[in-house]
């Protein structure tokens, strides 16, 4: 494909990612689109079979800085260091959006669970994944005697990422970071993480 | 209102709560509302100011649904029976839904957090009150030695709800109850409930 048709189809995800985030997919229409990207209708369907081949695109860009957002934020000195970077950085990251938005992955879940079942399965893949990064800090940190090991890794990783989901949720509502802090300091006690077992053991 | 009134009220109030439920607010339409009620356009309009006046008595409805549903559930010998017939009535709730569908209040939270004032509002009260209700059974649990006692009870409430909500769109993602299990059985665990202290403590 030719520099300037690279740079439309460019042009259509960036604008359909804005869209998705401040709207949802649904609720994105063609229209929408060719008004955020200053593009024809017939430039669109060009590039792109139609609506859900243009949200996998947004869902896999989104995925990449979902990836690239775990590994910066749970390096540390130490299994239990790398998790409170999770902590802080996810209260971090929803900071800088003033709690507009949430998270790309719950909102879409939410609207295309039923009915879609391609973005679905990518979505659910998404999940699994972000779960597989948090259940292996979880191991190493069992194993590193800083977190209890009573509990299944896996258990405790997808715990943490749905109790995540689901504050980002009420931080949303309340445009505020109680409910991520409140998660996330009960979490650090539920886990017996060090800072906390001063406190509660 | 005429008796006949009523029941051209209920019945786009019934056509709306089962298609937000399928569809989401954002993506239903007047027309929809139109064919789903049999109503004409000029009907709905005398009846309401528009979508926002019939979401928030769909959303009324649902809250006193659910606030019944807990009720119903929350019973039991004991605060920890209660919470065990909380986990097992929520499993049980969505089995019958198919996982189709999810939570009404989670979907609405992300429509319509960043949009809608008003419902935002009503939606935000419902995680509160839904939050008091298990908060109230936790502290009893704490008050007879059923749950431990080192963490406020408003805490684990509010990751119960928030983890609830999050194990809920995986399950509908995943279409069963695999999510909604895990999260149950870890939180009986953290809990430090009778039944999971004799396999881990």
């Amino acid at each position: 494909m030719s520099e300037k048709g690279d740079k439309s189809r460019e042009n259509i995800v960036d604008a359909a990612y804005a869209l998705f985030k401040k709207k949802g997919f649904a609720a994105t229409s063609i229209n929408d689109l060719m008004a955020a990207s200053g593009l024809k209708k017939g430039t669109i369907y060009f590039h792109f079979s139609g609506k859900e081949e243009i949200a996998l695109l947004v869902l896999q860009r989104a995925r990449e800085q979902l990836m690239e957002f775990l590994e910066t934020v749970t390096t540390g000195a130490t299994p239990a260091d790398a998790l409170e970077n999770y902590f802080a950085g996810t209260i971090a990251l929803h900071h800088s959006h003033e709690f507009i938005g949430g998270c790309i992955f719950g909102n879409a879940a939410l609207e295309m669970a039923d009915s879609n079942e391609l973005l679905a399965r990518f979505i659910n893949q998404v999940f699994r994944d972000w779960t597989m990064k948090l259940r292996q800090i979880i191991a190493e940190g069992q194993g590193a005697g800083q977190v209890r090991d009573d509990l299944a890794a896996d258990a405790l990783a997808q715990q943490l990422v749905t109790a995540t989901e689901g504050a980002i949720m009420l931080a949303r509502l309340r445009k505020n970071d109680a409910p991520l802090r409140t998660c996330f300091d009960t979490f650090r006690a539920l886990l017996a993480l060090p800072q906390a077992t001063n406190n509660i053991e």
